[in-house]
């Protein structure tokens, strides 16, 4: 799969994170049955892009078990993509063997957080980006795209600030190493929007104007949909969300979680970009997120809120 | 008082509305006591803008019965400014009585909100102002600043989309007929950032930079920050907000209320904009809001999260 497949240029690309990044903290999580039928009701909202998991082990990650059952079940969708988590050779050996379109393998835009979160450098993390790519070649003729998710590139729990500059570095370090599309995430929500303009403003200047550059924000300090309206203000057609804003911040207990998809979807509307997604059957949807999860908080103004008179029906 | 003492042009006004728009739906409303609390500790924490409540028959608004209070003891804050709402001539007569720095009185963008909301045509109420403005003059040689509020400039939950052009027709109406100030308000939460941007951008074209334009968004689905970051990164200078995000929408029941002032503050802070309010101070000012209306659903990122690392103890 080529990334331009994966994400075309002319069209805006809303990705449901939740049944990876979801589900990364939660305690509880929704059997394989519920998540199907989540991701089922997602499809015929009109959701095309689908994270789906991690391949980690299952003894330790029960909540990702079920990951290839979901990849098998999202390539039988007609033009639906799914995406998971590959973070080392094992990961990658087990995503070839199956059909899944992405693979996130995630570097970080520090140092300090890159060896906390996976005791590796940011110079052994870029080199084992390299292996993924030399070993997803070598395992496919039509391999997975190769997605660089660049962690904390708007601040860092550790760190405090992080200099723009060093996540150009780090993102143009793994293009080098193979990656086809970049991820740039406020994995803990401390970003606002001149950043993200200025961050998508210099990245489109290193890379270029086609590269996939997907944004993944945090409503934490509920900036995301702020974030959001800037990152497509400058060119940005890829955004990660959940229903519901579910996944929280391990550093901020009890924060807000991922942007909320269905909040996202009316940013879109209210700007006049096209997602063919239907608003009302996602919030039909939160049902299932909400029955299978009943302890996890739910966020989001358009639940609450409904459409406006203008977009009813619509 | 003149709208550049009010608004400096320099300077990022951040308005609390909360004892005024925070409390025009619910059914709770503080005691007086508590409402001098709540104003000393956000006066504390910096906030030097209050919108203290509506020139109304007490019988019929008991939670603005105690105005006069308020503005009194505004008026003996240092550097505080006091608004309230002056709906018609009564109004007015009471607001020159008292030391009261802003009286707004609102327009609607749409003529059948104008009539459902206030039994006058637009017309009417242009007539009405102008009048307001011959008395304010009449009373006092250093009158109240007067503000046309314009209700429904994003969309009306009568007539569903609004023109743009009528919201600076009516703008342009309302300075001629004695308006120092614009306060252009979302007051049902269907704008978004393309919007606002352009709206600022035609306002500013047609009345000036110098034009004293503040902008009043609610949250109702979600997009409140985003406007908000819209209307500064186009040279908007005064947003109102509410502590908690306080003030519901009449025409979605249970919807998000009126811009969170604290994450609006984070918002500032994010962009680089001096503001001179402490976000932690106002986390604690939550507290007396949420202790007088206790059945109030509080609304908030920050009050989740808390600072980010690198702004802790900032």
């Amino acid at each position: 799969m080529q990334a331009r497949h994966l994400f075309p240029e002319d069209q805006i690309v809303l990705r449901e994170v939740g049944l990876r990044d979801g589900l990364q903290l939660t305690k509880q999580y929704p059997t394989t049955e519920q998540k199907l039928e989540w991701l089922n009701l997602e499809y015929r909202a009109g959701v095309r892009h689908f994270e789906l998991g991690s391949f980690l082990p299952a003894a330790r990650f029960p909540q990702f078990a079920d990951l290839r059952e979901l990849i098998q079940a999202t390539s039988s969708l007609e033009a639906a993509f799914s995406t998971a988590l590959t973070l080392n050779e094992r990961g990658v050996a087990d995503a070839l063997e199956t059909q899944v379109d992405e693979m996130i393998f995630v570097v970080s835009a520090t140092e300090s957080h890159s060896i906390a979160n996976t005791r590796r450098s940011q110079t052994e993390a870029i080199e084992m980006l390299a292996r993924i790519d030399a070993q997803r070649r070598a395992g496919r003729a039509d391999p997975p795209v190769l997605t660089a998710g660049i962690a904390m590139s708007f601040g860092c729990s550790l760190e405090g600030e992080v200099n723009p500059r060093d996540v150009i570095k780090i993102a143009e370090r793994s293009l080098k190493a193979g990656a086809d599309v970049l991820a740039v995430a406020d994995t803990v929500g401390f970003g606002g929007p001149k950043q993200v303009a200025w961050m998508v403003r210099e990245l489109r200047r290193a890379f270029g104007d086609d590269q996939s550059i997907a944004m993944h924000f945090h409503d934490t300090r509920g900036l995301a949909i702020a974030n959001c309206a800037a990152a497509l203000d400058n060119g940005i057609r890829v955004l990660d969300g959940c229903l519901g804003g579910l996944g929280g911040c391990p550093f901020a207990p009890g924060a807000t979680g991922n942007t909320v998809f269905e909040d996202m979807v009316f940013l879109c509307k209210s700007m006049g970009l096209q997602t063919n997604i239907d608003i009302e059957d996602l919030l039909a949807a939160r049902k299932i997120v909400a029955a299978s999860m009943p302890d996890e908080p739910l966020h989001g103004a358009m639940a609450r809120a409904g459409l406006p008179r203008m977009l009813e029906g619509v």
